[in-house]
């Protein structure tokens, strides 16, 4: 299992810089939060899920921090952390849903030790369960994909994007193991080439059969019959099933529906945004135009260029065949299947609170 | 009126080496055919109208080389360069007509002297026809531009992808001179920047303002209502009005009928292809992988990484809101309309070849 970060025993954060790949594997450790918030801004990590588990770490390195004085003071500097955290980027939910869940986690405790090591141990939680839900919704969504198939992903929703297995790319390991897939087409998603980088660089190393295509490619293939299906992650999915994922990914589901391949998405139940009810209301993040103007710093467009560079996108429910949790597989009317896969989840979590193991 | 290519009167060529812009002009002269040919190859001069004027050009400079000797030796020569010349790129038609033109053109000729002389004439006659063409396509497409408009362009279809005016970039041209045209969004057009090299560098050129974007965010512009209409050039369109043109094309079509925005081809009569039914029996050019898995020489993707890169894809008939030509708009069904604007053509080349001078 690879695992794009880790909590240190000494309570520091190990996580590998993403920008640097696949030409240098570099592993940054840190005892501060603010170099956890500059690597999420930065995209260093990136990928929704992955973004909520490093901000749950970042509130615990927030929480060792400081003098151990009143637990006023510490709950204080712990909230002013976690807006920091929370304002790196808008458009993941993952990031919301971890840090209220490890704030709550130590809402009740009396003194900063204690404190400290609840929330220590809340944030891996949060990572472990991502692993577990992720393992999960692997074998839903593997069972989805046709024996044989060339199936075709965007951007990276790999080990690289979450805790360490993938959701997207978690479908295709499975499936891959159980002998169903025949090849991945990877987009190599511009701005930032997350599928060239990223995803191109995970299933180098799995030795799964890979293609990589320009993003404009993806429909011919499609029309040509080449693609079985396509299935990529989510950073946001509202109540009703219009999905928020990297930009490019609603041309991928109009394409599929056009040409009659099915349109999945793979994500953890701390994906889906039940107070929201449309992808309308969910904010995109407009990135910096030198994204676009330029490629791994060399300049690609006359001086002076203006471009514009949202970074993702939304595709409304009609155009989603499925969507892939690790409580089982949402078809639409989204509303109802949505609050179902999210109720098996806080039953789920319940549970878990009260002792028992589950199935993961 | 800028011009990308040149017939100098010492019997040389002269043109744009588009692949170092927009960092530098750089200019080739050359007297040898064989550097045309190479330049198509490498897309130094790309575009498919300009690529038939580069390739008369270069069997003018063929039929300018070798000695004085019979006429049937010099005929086996130019057979010969015509050959190299047709075979540089399979996917623009514009290539085998603008040679067929040539080579028809001295099929009667007696001496070669004769017989060059008016091989050099009928190249320039071809660039000639070629620049008022894209005149007089901008005048008939501007009227189709919504006033106001935002249009979304693919790729370079402008001065330096023809003679020297534009189809898809002239129709903009005379849009923006009419008031009409309120911006233009650009696709940096991967793998090769078409866009944010060429089309960019020339709007930049005329002042007409622009936005860059990556090829994968024009289908959520659309969405969100910020495209008035898309217009994009063609390699080749085949008699039912399917259209060949640069990849990414077909997806722009597929997103402009899903949003409900005109979908326009510009082309010169040179691009219609009445002898092939259907946009299936087009031939499409796969171009080398490491053109997806680097970027200006730089590697975007591990090493060893397999890359398929479709220069063209096919855009079906039924998704063209209508094709745009020097003889007027053509709009479905387009086996009539299309014929129509083609025996305009050549009843207007009739009329040339007499005399007369037309209305350009």
């Amino acid at each position: 299992m690879f695992l794009p970060i880790e909590w240190l025993p000494e309570g520091k954060v190990r996580f590998l810089d993403q920008t640097r790949l696949p030409r240098e594997e570099v592993w940054v450790e840190t005892d501060g939060y603010p170099a956890i918030a500059e690597a999420i801004r930065r995209l260093r990590v990136r990928g929704a899920p992955l973004i909520g588990i490093a901000a749950a770490y970042g509130l615990a390195l927030a929480g060792l921090a400081g003098p151990e004085s009143g637990i006023d003071a510490w709950r204080g500097r712990l909230g002013r952390a976690a807006g920091e955290l929370r304002a790196t980027r808008p458009t993941a939910v993952n990031l919301e849903w971890a840090l209220e869940r490890a704030l709550r986690a130590v809402a009740e405790a009396d003194d900063v030790a204690e404190a400290r090591r609840i929330l220590v141990d809340e944030a891996r939680r949060i990572h472990e369960e991502d692993i577990r839900a992720n393992q999960r919704l692997g074998e839903h969504g593997a069972a989805l994909i046709p024996t044989g198939a060339r199936v075709l992903t965007h951007c990276n929703a790999g080990s690289l994007a979450t805790g360490g297995y993938g959701t997207a790319l978690g479908v295709l390991r499975s499936a891959w193991r159980q002998g169903r897939l025949q090849e991945v087409y990877a987009t190599e998603t511009r701005p930032l080439l997350q599928g060239a980088r990223l995803t191109a660089w995970e299933l180098a190393r799995e030795g799964i059969p890979y293609t990589l295509i320009v993003d404009s490619a993806a429909g011919s293939l499609m029309r040509r019959g080449l693609i079985g299906a396509v299935i990529v992650g989510a950073d946001r999915i509202a109540a009703g099933g219009d999905v928020a994922n990297k930009i490019g990914t609603y041309p991928l589901a109009v394409l599929a529906g056009e040409n009659g391949v099915p349109f999945y998405v793979a994500a953890p139940v701390s994906t889906i945004d039940l107070a929201t009810a449309s992808g309308d209301d969910i904010p995109i993040e407009e990135r910096a135009g030198d994204e676009v103007t330029s490629l791994q710093g060399a300049a690609t467009a006359p001086e002076g260029a203006r471009a514009a560079n949202p970074a993702f996108d939304v595709t409304p429910h009609a155009y989603v065949s499925a969507i892939i949790s690790e409580n089982g597989v949402a078809r639409p009317p989204y509303e109802a299947s949505l609050r179902a896969v999210c109720g098996a989840a806080e039953a789920r979590a319940g549970a878990l609170a009260h002792g028992e193991t589950g199935d993961g």
